[in-house]
């Protein structure tokens, strides 16, 4: 059964670090919200790549969910003393892989090759595709003005009220072949507990996305919780752009493709307004910061595909 | 008076800190080779100029001569992982350096200008010049053919025996405004205790340097005592050039525009030879490992240049 994972940053990670646990490592592939890639002194940076490759590397900072624990910051220091701008932080080891990606991305490698490359020197068997390997960057309009999404989401703490988002590239940017030739052949597409506008929303704006997942069998995990984000500011946005910050919201926004539903369990009471949606939900616990209860998660998810009748997948399995 | 030092590594560096500490900062001007700056993993490296700079601020390591004392490995061993070549050791305070002046240069930034930038950064009060704006890459004939001069010198550690040396580039390439300027006006030019052929030659390379030179009053300090280079390969390739491994070799060299030459204590029985070349001589020791060593050994050369009858410089003092 091939697994693919749409992951952004943090809430993405995690999930495929629980299917990584519980799946053969060939059976899952991840596709990774580039959006949010920005330039940094020059360098490019891949916040929500790095942070997947991080984790699924084990060598993820479990507290801050980005970076590398144990890192140093005497680049930053330095580069501090220099009159550089260093409200986005990156730790020296961090720093080389902006540095290792940067050198191939100007020699024109593609940002996929240089995901494979990056991926296999840690020894991450499971497969990790930026979702384009063409740049697109997510743009938060604001009370404040338009701002460059780390702009928006490191400098400024997310503290602007959001009113809407663009992505700048979008118009010359596809579907990575290899994120293309996955999702054709999906058995079962699980949309992680990720920010459904800034890290998932760059993926479905992608042309022929949503076309791509109305054929295939996908089932999303809830990033709100009892009205909140464990992490980051989806609820926060869903608030400021008028809609309701709950599970359910999120389950609507997919909804033109999506085939079942995972609440966490203090979101029971919105199971039967999901199956008023026509969508399957499974009720949970999607509190997944340990690997065991992130390895517990991916499990019930692809028994409780398994056990739909008629199976999830049929014909396809 | 206004004194330029042409400079090249740990020896320009070294006697450049020994004038900076005798003199009012804005009467003394250094120019730095640039012969030896090369790109690695993308980044634009300046390493005559790094230790310098790193001198001058007062964070050069001491006991390697490039580099910054305490500097954590971090970002290498990370660049090590993936593949990256790691020959040349670049600490992570250093690679700071790097990743911002590379940041600016791709802006189209001039490389002196840059140098204004990190040296005020780093509260450096001496003037400090790259020698051009333009790329020139020092590569090295050897008996293994054609290497570039960071392959040569680092990562072949100067092994492979020299028959030649070429400077790419420098069709294209001019002394900076900022470096023809100073030396139009210096009352001394000091060429520091450097390679001759690889630091100093460089600059000597560039067009219209020997004739400024030759109207100017220039004094060199050799980089060999005893027939032996202090540091560095300076020596061996002369041996290997098919050269007499001396002092007297570095004033020949110098010839056409040399009117005075610092030998080391070990060689006062050449002075007769640099006497016959016509050039005055001052024997002293030249040994500067030391902040002491330094200021003295500048002090000595200012007192000796100021004493010559006619006094050096008469006129333009």
């Amino acid at each position: 059964m091939q697994v693919v994972i749409l992951a952004g940053g943090v809430g993405g990670a995690r999930m495929a670090d629980g299917f990584a646990r519980v799946m053969p490592p060939e059976d899952l592939v991840v596709i990774v919200n580039t959006g949010d890639d920005f330039e940094w002194h020059g360098l490019l940076v891949c916040p929500d790549f790095d942070t997947v490759l991080y984790t699924l590397a084990g060598i993820a900072n479990p507290e801050t969910g980005w970076g590398i624990p144990g890192d140093t910051w005497n680049a930053l220091a330095m580069l501090e003393r220099y009159g550089g701008e260093t409200w986005f932080r990156v730790g020296d080891r961090d720093l080389a892989t902006h540095v290792f990606r940067t050198f191939l991305w100007r020699q024109g490698v593609r940002l996929s090759e240089i995901a494979l490359r990056l991926r296999q020197a840690l020894g991450v068997a499971v497969a990790l595709w930026p979702m384009s390997d063409q740049p697109v960057r997510t743009r938060v309009r604001t009370d404040e003005g338009w701002l460059a999404f780390q702009e928006y989401f490191v400098r400024r703490r997310c503290e602007p009220p959001v009113r809407g988002f663009a992505w700048e590239g979008l118009e010359h940017a596809q579907l990575s072949p290899e994120a293309r030739a996955v999702l054709e052949r999906a058995d079962l597409v699980v949309i992680a507990p990720s920010n459904p506008y800034v890290s998932i929303g760059p993926i479905l704006a992608l042309p022929g996305v949503v076309p791509l997942l109305q054929e295939r069998l996908v089932v999303a995990v809830s990033p709100i919780l009892g009205g909140q984000a464990l992490k980051g500011p989806a609820a926060k946005m869903m608030a400021e752009l008028g809609e309701e910050p709950s599970a359910r919201t999120v389950a609507q926004r997919y909804l033109p493709f999506l085939k079942g539903f995972v609440l966490d369990q203090v979101d029971a009471p919105l199971a039967p307004a999901i199956a008023a949606l026509g969508i399957r939900s499974l009720v949970t616990d999607t509190v997944i910061g340990s690997p065991e209860a992130r390895a517990r998660l991916a499990r019930e998810i692809l028994d409780w595909v398994a056990a739909w009748d008629p199976p999830a997948g049929a014909g396809r399995l």
